[in-house]
C-alpha cells in the first residue's frame, strides 16, 4: 500500500509538528531534492489545493499565463523521463507538474474582462483601457512568451512554497525536451511547456542546500 | 520625520502580532499595490535582509541569475518613475527593487566551482561535468536570457513574500523602458533589467486582490 501524504506527513520542513511554516523558514529550509520515496502518492485534491496556492501569484493584468499539468500516471512519467535525460526524479517523485506559458492568454482576458464590464464590475473606459494595453503587449508572440517565463518562475516559486508548507519536497527542473514533453502530453503550441516541478515525499540520500553568493554579490543599493 | 519600517511595521499581513506568517496566507493575502506611503523608508538592512531571502529561491546548476538593484534615492526614482509610464509607486514606494538577468552568470559559476573542487568540497569529475553543461546551455544568449526570466520570477516572488511576512506591501511591475532603466542605473548589456518589485508600506485606496481562475481552468491531472 503506498503511503498517502497527508497535509502535514513529512515534519522536516517544519519547526514544530502541526505548526504552519513560516515565509523565511520555508525559504530557508526547501531544497532542490534529487531522490524522492517512489511509493508516495499525491491525491487529486492535494494537487489541486497545491495549484490553487500557485494560483495565487500575481501576473501582468491578472492575465495568470501559468497552466499546469500535473502528471501521477507511472507510463505517463516514464515517458516523460525519458525525455528528460532519463532523470530518476521525474519517474520516482509522486507528482510530475509541468508548468506551461499561455500565449493566448490575453484572448480570454479580454473576454473576461468584457464580461466583468457587462455585469457592472469594472467601468466600460477602464476595461476598455486595460484590454488594449494587455492586447497590444501580447498579441507580440515573443512578449507573451518572456511573460510566460516570468510567470512560471512567480507561480512554480509559490508551488513550491505550498509543498515544502505541507512537508512535501519538491526540484524545479528544466532539462528536458519540451517537443517531445509536448508530444507526449498533447500540448499545442499555445502552451509550450517552459518548467518542471516534481513535488513528492523526500527519500534518503539528498544533498544539503547549495551554498548561495553574498548578499554583496548580487545587491547594488543606489540611495 | 519619516517612519521607519520596523521587521513588524505593518501588522495587516499578519493574523496576529508577533507572529510568522505562514506561507499559504502570505499567498492568499499578498495583493499588488499601487498607493504606497512616500514618507516611509527602507534601511540598508531591512533592504539586505529582503534580498537574501529572495537569494534562496533555486536556479539552474545553483548559477543564481538574478541581481538586484535597490533604490531608495529620491531622484533617481523620479527618473525611473518617468520611464516607467510616471506610474506613481515609483516614486511613493520606499525601495524599488530592479530585477536583472546575468547573461555571463555562469562565466562566474565555472570560477566558483573550480575553486570548489580545488579546495576539495566537489569532485574534479563532477565539478568538470557540471561547468561542461551550464557552459554549454549558457554560453547561448537566448537560454541564458530565458532562464533569466524564469529566475527573476522565482526570486521576485520569494522577495514579495518575504515583505508580505514583514508587513510590507509589494506590486511586480513590467512596464517600463529597459533601455532607459539601463542607462539611469549604469547596467551593463549582461544584466539586462527584467522586472521590477516596489516594496514599501501600502497607503489607503489600494485595490482588493484580484480574482483568480478556477483549478479546473489551469489545471489537467493525467494520472
Amino acid at each position: 500500500m503506498a503511503p498517502r501524504l497527508g497535509r502535514y506527513a513529512d515534519s522536516h520542513a517544519r519547526s514544530s509538528p502541526g505548526a504552519a511554516v513560516n515565509v523565511s523558514e520555508a525559504l530557508q529550509t526547501r531544497v532542490s531534492s534529487n531522490n524522492f520515496d517512489a511509493e508516495a502518492t499525491l491525491s487529486g485534491d492535494e494537487i489541486t489545493a497545491l495549484v490553487a496556492l500557485a494560483q495565487e501569484a500575481p501576473s501582468s493584468f491578472n492575465i495568470q499565463f501559468t497552466r499546469f499539468v500535473a502528471v501521477t500516471d507511472t507510463a505517463t512519467k516514464q515517458r516523460l523521463m525519458a525525455a528528460a535525460w532519463n532523470q530518476p526524479k521525474i519517474g520516482a517523485a509522486a507528482a510530475v507538474f509541468v508548468l506551461t506559458g499561455s500565449l493566448k492568454a490575453h484572448e480570454a482576458y479580454a473576454v473576461r474582462m468584457r464580461a466583468a464590464a457587462a455585469a457592472g464590475e469594472v467601468p466600460a473606459d477602464v476595461m476598455e483601457r486595460m484590454v488594449g494595453m494587455a492586447t497590444q503587449a501580447y498579441s507580440n508572440p515573443v512578449r507573451a512568451r518572456e511573460e510566460s517565463l516570468r510567470s512560471v518562475g512567480l507561480s512554480g516559486m509559490s508551488l513550491m512554497l505550498a509543498a515544502q508548507e505541507r512537508g512535501l519536497a519538491s526540484c524545479p527542473m528544466i532539462g528536458f525536451d519540451p517537443t517531445a514533453f509536448s508530444e507526449i502530453l498533447w500540448l499545442d503550441a499555445d502552451h509550450p511547456p517552459l518548467m518542471v516541478i516534481v513535488v513528492g515525499r523526500a527519500a534518503a540520500g539528498n544533498s544539503p542546500r547549495k551554498p548561495r553568493l553574498a548578499p554583496a554579490d548580487v545587491l547594488r543599493i543606489v540611495g
